[in-house]
C-alpha cells in the first residue's frame, strides 16, 4: 500500500548528509510531504553494518505511515513475544506477549528485520517518493547565511571538492562521528566497556529443535553479559548477539591505565560466558569472530540545532546504547517529527525553518535523552550479579504478574503530534524512583576524580 | 477469657530449663494440657532484656489459644500497618495493611508489645495453669536413663548442687548458649556484623506530630542500616531500634584480623547514619548509648532431640537474626506444637515421649530453618546499596501492587496441626528462586578459605 503523498513542503530544498537508516528515513518522510530532498552518502552504495535490528511498535508506526508496513513484515519477522531469561539458569523471568492487547495498546506490532533489508526498503521508497539520493559524495561543511544554507561537497574517493549547493535546510544525519554535532558540542563517545559479537546462521541447519522453532526475541541476561536470539527474514535466518563486559577495558578504566585498542577481542570473548547456561555458551560457536563492536554512546545533548537552518538528527544527535532497541527507531521518529512539524507549519502558511528546527529539537531532545539514559540503566539491570540479580529476577516476575506495560508505555506509546516532551521537557528525565541512579562508568570516573585508588572504588 | 484446661497429659512430669518467653510459653502450653510442669530459671526474677517485640499473627494465634489475647492487646499495641520506607529518601515503598483482609487471611492481628510485659503475662498464666516456676535454680545437666530423665540442679548464686529431680521429659529452653544444644552440636554463634541500639521514650513528650501520632510499625531500610519505630503500651511509649553494619567488624572479617570486642560501639554508631534521611538520623538522640546488641544467629540444625526424652527449643534450637520478627514467635510455636502432638498422642493412649519429640523436631526444625535462612536474606535485602537498592525499592512497590501476601503466607499462615513441614521437609528450604543465594558472611569466609586477599573479595 503506497502512502498518500502530500505537497505542503513543495518548493522547499532540503539536503541530508548521510544515507544510513536515519538519513534515508528523513529523505522519505520529507519527500512524502513534497519537499525537494537531496541526500548525500559518501559510500558508493547504501549499506548497514551489523545484522538484525529490532523495531518496536514506536518504529513500526513510522514505517506504516510511510507505506512500508507490508514490505517490512514480508522481509522481516513478527516475533510472538519477547522473553527474558536468566543467563545463568535459563529460567524465563519475563515474557512480553506481542498479542492483540499489545498491538491495540501501542498501535503496531513488534518487528525484527535485517538492517540492510530495512535500509534498502527505505532507500527505494525515498527514491519512489521523489528524493534524490547521491552516492560517493561527502558533505564536508555548510554555511548558514540566514536565508538558506550553502553546503560544501567533495568526492569521497579523491576528496576533490564539488561545486557548493544551496538549500533551505540541512539535516546532519551523519552518524555518531558527525561533523555537524561538533558545531554544537565537542564531545567524545562514552565507551560502555561492553562489546558485541554477532552472527547469523540458517535456521534450517539448526539441530536444536527449540531454537529451530524459535518465534521469540529471546534474551538471556546474566552477570556482565547477555545473549539475544531471534529469527530474521521470515524465519529463514537466526540472528544472535553475544555481549559481554571486557575485563581489560574495565581494568584499564579502574586503574587509570591505557585502554588496549583491541578490548573485547576473541581471547576475552572465549572467556566471557563460562558462568552462563548451556543455552548461551553452547551457542557461541555461531558468532562471527572477525569483527566485534565496542559499544559506546554519547552524553545526551539538550539542543540539536547547530544553526538556524542546520539540525542534527539520528546518531549524530543521540547515539544510544542498544538496550532499548531504539537507535534506528529514534532516527525514524526524528524524521517523521520534522516532516510533521514542518508540514503543519507550511499548511498554515507559517513555515519558518529556524522555528521548526527549534520545535523539533525541543520535542525530540528530551525524549531521546530519556531513551539514552534509560538504556544505560536498563543495561546495568541486565548485568547485575549476586543478590542484585536475584532481586532483579523477582522484579521481572512481578512485572509480568502486574503487567509490564507501565514500564514500556513512555517508550512505545509515542506520537510526535502530541508534542508531549515539548510541553513538558521534564519527561526527558529518568522517573523519580531512579533519578539518583549514577551510570556505572560515571561513578568510576567520579571516584577516580575524587582521588580514590582502584581498590577503593565502588563499582 | 480463660482457656479451656484439659488433662491429656495428667501425670506427666515435665521439666523446663529456662524462664524466658520460650520457657514460660512451654510451661503454659503444657500445663494447660494437664501436665505436671516445673520450670527452673537461674535468675531470681523473670526478666527480658530489650524493649519492644513484634508478634506476627502466627504468634498472636498462640497467645489466643492460651487465653491471653485480651491481655496482650490491652498491654501492647495493634499497629494499623507495617510500612517500609527507603532509608535515604524516606519514601514509603511498601505498606502492609493490618486490616480485616489481613486478619481474615492469617487468623489474627499483628501485635507489638514490651518484651517484659509479654513475659510477665506468660509467667502469670503458666502459674495460674498450675505450672511450678522456680527462680534462682540452674539446670546444670541431665541423664536420660530410658524410662525418664534425671535432672541436675544447682543454686544460681552459690553454684551449690541441689538434689537431683526426676521427670518424664526435659525441654532445654535455655537460650542461645544452651547447654543441651551442645549434646547435639558443638557450634558457635554466627555474628552478622550488624549491631542494634534501642530506646524507648514517652510519646506524649514527642514534638514531631507525625511521630506522636504514629500508629504503624515503620521501618526505614537503607544501605548498611535500618531504623524501626512503633508505639508500645497502648501508644504510651515509642519504641525505636537503630541497626547498622559495624565497619570495624567487617574490616576484621575481610582482612582476617582480630575482631575488636566492642564492635558497634558508640563511636561507630555516631558515624553510621550520615547517609540516611532526617527521619532516621534526626531520631537517634533517643537511643540508649550504654548498651548495644551485637546481632548473631546460629546455623540451622535439622534435629532438636538431644536424647530420647530431652529436646531443645526456642533460641537453644534456632536463634535467628531479627529480620522476620519471629524469634519469640518460633519459641511459642515450638511450645504449642509439643503440647499439641503430645496431647493428641495421649488422647489416643499412645503417648511415647521419644516418638513425640522426634515428631516435634521433624515438624519444627525445617520451619525454623526456613525462618532463620530467610531472615538472613531479608536482612541483606534491606541493606543493599547502589542500583540494587533501586531495584529492591521497585520490587517492594510491585509487591504492594500485586499483593505482598504471596511472600508472607508461608510465615504467617502456619498451624502445627497441619504437620506441613513433617509431611514435606523440603518446605524448610528457601524458595527455588533464591536457593542459590549465599549469605554474605559465608561468602566472605568462603572466599578467604579459597585464599583470596581482602582486595579480591566480592562482598
Amino acid at each position: 500500500m503506497s502512502p498518500q503523498k502530500t505537497n505542503e513542503l513543495a518548493g522547499q530544498k532540503i539536503i541530508i548528509s548521510g544515507g544510513g537508516i536515519g538519513g534515508a528515513s528523513g529523505a522519505l518522510a520529507l519527500a512524502l510531504r513534497g519537499a525537494d530532498v537531496t541526500l548525500y552518502e559518501r559510500h558508493y552504495e547504501f549499506r548497514e553494518v551489523g545484522a538484525g535490528l529490532q523495531i518496536g511498535p514506536h518504529g513500526v508506526k513510522m514505517l506504516e505511515k510511510w507505506g512500508l508496513k507490508e514490505k517490512v513484515v514480508a522481509g522481516g519477522f513478527l516475533p510472538e513475544r519477547m522473553q527474558f531469561r536468566d543467563g545463568v539458569t535459563s529460567e524465563p523471568i519475563l515474557t512480553m506477549n506481542f498479542d492483540e492487547e499489545f498491538i491495540e495498546r501501542y498501535g503496531a506490532e513488534y518487528l525484527v528485520i535485517h538492517r540492510s533489508d530495512l535500509l534498502n526498503l527505505l532507500v527505494e521508497a525515498a527514491k519512489e517518493a521523489g528524493a534524490n539520493l547521491v552516492n560517493g559524495t561527502m558533505v564536508t561543511g555548510a554555511d548558514d547565511h540566514g536565508d538558506g544554507v550553502t553546503v560544501h561537497l567533495a568526492d569521497f574517493d579523491t576528496e576533490k571538492p564539488y561545486d557548493d549547493v544551496e538549500c533551505d535546510m540541512l539535516i546532519g544525519f551523519d552518524g555518531t562521528h558527525s561533523i555537524f554535532r561538533k558545531l554544537i558540542v565537542e564531545d567524545d563517545p562514552v565507551p560502555s566497556a561492553y562489546v558485541a559479537y554477532r552472527g547469523t546462521s540458517k535456521i534450517a541447519e539448526e539441530p536444536d529443535p527449540e531454537v529451530a522453532n524459535l518465534k521469540d526475541v529471546r534474551g538471556h541476561i546474566g552477570p556482565r553479559c547477555h545473549f539475544i536470539q531471534y529469527p530474521l527474514r521470515g524465519g529463514e535466518l537466526l540472528n544472535q548477539v553475544a555481549v559481554f563486559q571486557s575485563p581489560r577495558y574495565l581494568d584499564a578504566l579502574t586503574n587509570g591505565t591505557e585502554v588496549p585498542e583491541d578490548w573485547g577481542n576473541n581471547e576475552e570473548f572465549k572467556n566471557a560466558f563460562g558462568h552462563t547456561h548451556d543455552n548461551v555458551k553452547g551457542r557461541l560457536k555461531n558468532m562471527w569472530l572477525d569483527t566485534w563492536w565496542q559499544m559506546a554512546d554519547r552524553e545526551p545533548i539538550k539542543n540539536w540545532v547547530a544553526s538556524d537552518r542546520i539540525i542534527v538528527m539520528g546518531d549524530a544527535a543521540h547515539p544510544p546504547l542498544q538496550y532499548l532497541a531504539s537507535g534506528a527507531v529514534m532516527a525514524m521518529e526524528d524524521s517523521e517529527c520534522l516532516a510533521l512539524f514542518a508540514s503543519e507549519a507550511a499548511a498554515k502558511g507559517e513555515l519558518n525553518w529556524p522555528e521548526v528546527l527549534r520545535e523539533v529539537s525541543a520535542e525530540r531532545a528530551p525524549r531521546c535523552e530519556r531513551i539514552q539514559t534509560t538504556g544505560r540503566f536498563w543495561g546495568e539491570l541486565w548485568h547485575v550479579d549476586g543478590i542484585s540479580r536475584l532481586i532483579r529476577n523477582e522484579l521481572f516476575r512481578e512485572a509480568e504478574r502486574t503487567g509490564w506495560f507501565i514500564y514500556a508505555d513512555w517508550l512505545w506509546d509515542y506520537d510526535a503530534s502530541r508534542r508531549e516532551y515539548l510541553n513538558d521537557p521534564s519527561k526527558g528525565q529518568l522517573p523519580e524512583e531512579i533519578r539518583e541512579w549514577e551510570y556505572n562508568l560515571h561513578k568510576i570516573a567520579r571516584q577516580r576524580d575524587e582521588g580514590k585508588s582502584a581498590n577503593e572504588l565502588t563499582i
